[in-house]
């Protein structure tokens, strides 16, 4: 039986795979984070306790991993994304005034918001320093890049907020480089240290952006639907906060026009304390219009794509491993 | 008549000299931060009408010019480092809830604290991008360590935030991760561009450090003094604010111990709403026990050693307006 066929699947069965690699990525990244002050090291300790899943250090690690083997240079290359990814979700938690992360009270709440703001520039200037340091150039620019992409996505979601009228363009725009331009870096740097693949780097780029595409929608269905590894957090959080995402976006598409126009009507003008009590006909509207049910087609489809995007990688273990990576994204919707 | 001798040195004095550089720079710097969503061109646009002194990329043209030419890439390098500090002066202007910079309202107090965060992440993520793109190593390892030297130094400043125990030794490491790095990072990165100073870069280096410390320390005497350049701003704001800068450290330093002992009782442990009531007594005690003076006088010999950095660098034009810009910088103080 192919892990493919497996009824549930999970990513610990994936990280198993490369359970030495994720050890040396451990040391690695805690090596590179220590700080020389003493508030940077108690924040780094207090992040690791919130256990993050790993997942883009995971698709690198699995993209680089040739003959039983992984580089030194591909475990430094992860820890880097995953400071990044850190840095972003410090800065997130700030803009998002966010209480908890990972079911850990958030840097922002516990340590104040300038503290959180100092420890994500930390770990984005630490992480390209690191790369710099370890003469990493293709890994080095494929991140200075995505971190700019990243910051025009906060930005363009800080220009959109509340409005109404964000289309499926915009929202993919954003996704794409909130998100999806991160996971592709990864993979892509995983390949290019892989001596098997290094020529399919990008191939392997492709299939990290649609999975991160399938990742955000996924993330956005669960504001919908509820989910319970979000710790107890309530759905709505994304309308509330003035994120219009898929679900919404593909349900006003969906619907007759003057439903459409009739909940626009009710939620135009909303002020943002009244945006939590609107939430259940938002909520209606998008189910009533199959609003997430067009947002999991959606999600699928992506899925397809960044598999296919490794029709060119011969079969083998690598190669189901990582399609088993799209799966467990998909899979988290069920 | 050099222009060491000139009774009133002016930063334009200097800028003349480059004045075809600064106005390359500008287009530079204009096409560089365009960020391909509204909302960042608007909020350049903003802090562009702020008119920033350009002191770091004047330092890096002075040093780069050779032979009547700058070369495209300092021209770059230059605006990276002006992007780099711009971003640092969008999150210090968050972490001290500033209203207003130079002149204009904040970024933080006209667009709120999250649009802030995310326009200095661009610049800083922008500025690295761009010197990658740009292949210029040298200059992108520098910055990508002075941008780590910065964060810390945001991070101690939190971490020693009203302690009166910091002392000279704390001081110095802090301003120097502040503010002398990047002065350092700007004269060192020109000197490389230079082709009559190349080898002698770190010597340029060293100038830019020195004369950072100047910079700093002259600002923070500015703190006690008042100046006209700092546009109705009040003084005892860093005491205000919580940082303990070195016209204290001295004046605690020198005072009779029973002078300080008593001073210390009186501040411990002040509320942080009392301490604006508190400074006249903080002010008096700096000037009664030579705080001033021995800031003035270390920043003088910074500004000495700073141009005994230049030894090795042959007499001429290029020398004596490094000289001079010391020299405006301590000028600042009469």
């Amino acid at each position: 039986m192919s892990l493919l066929d497996q009824e549930r699947v999970k990513l610990w069965a994936l990280q198993k795979v490369i359970g030495p690699e994720l050890k040396r990525f451990d040391e690695t990244y805690d090596a590179l984070v220590r700080g020389e002050t003493p508030l940077i090291d108690e924040i780094c300790t207090h992040v690791k306790q919130g256990k993050s899943k790993r997942f883009r250090p995971t698709l690198l690690l699995l993209s680089a991993k040739h003959d039983g083997r992984v580089d030194d240079a591909a475990i430094t290359a992860a820890a880097c994304v995953e400071m990044i990814h850190t840095a972003t979700l410090l800065h997130d938690d700030f803009i998002d005034e966010a209480l908890t992360r990972r079911g850990l009270p958030s840097v922002n709440h516990h340590w104040g918001p300038s503290t959180a703001l100092i420890m994500g520039d930390y770990l984005y200037s630490k992480a390209l320093a690191s790369l710099i340091e370890a003469e990493q150039n293709e890994a080095l620019r494929l991140l200075a890049n995505t971190t700019v992409l990243m910051s025009q996505a906060e930005m363009l979601q800080i220009e959109t907020k509340y409005d109404l009228g964000v289309d499926m363009d915009m929202y993919l725009r954003i996704i794409y480089r909130k998100t999806a331009s991160l996971i592709e870096s990864a993979c892509r740097i995983g390949a290019g240290f892989n001596p098997a693949m290094r020529e399919l780097a990008p191939a392997f780029g492709e299939f990290g952006g649609k999975t991160g595409f399938v990742f955000q929608i996924t993330d956005d269905i669960f504001d919908y639907l509820g989910d319970e590894r979000r710790l107890g957090k309530p759905t709505g959080q994304d309308w509330e906060e003035g994120r219009i995402t898929l679900p919404l976006i593909a349900a006003l598409a969906n619907a007759p026009d003057e439903r459409s126009a009739a909940l626009l009507d009710g939620a135009r003008d909303l002020a943002p304390e009244d945006r939590g009590a609107f939430w259940p006909e938002i909520k209606a509207f998008v189910m009533d219009h199959g609003g997430v049910d067009a947002a999991r087609e959606l999600a699928r489809g992506y899925g397809e794509e960044a598999k296919q995007a490794l029709a060119p990688v011969a079969r083998g273990v690598q190669k189901d491993l990582l399609a088993v990576s799209v799966e467990y994204v998909l899979k988290r919707l069920n």
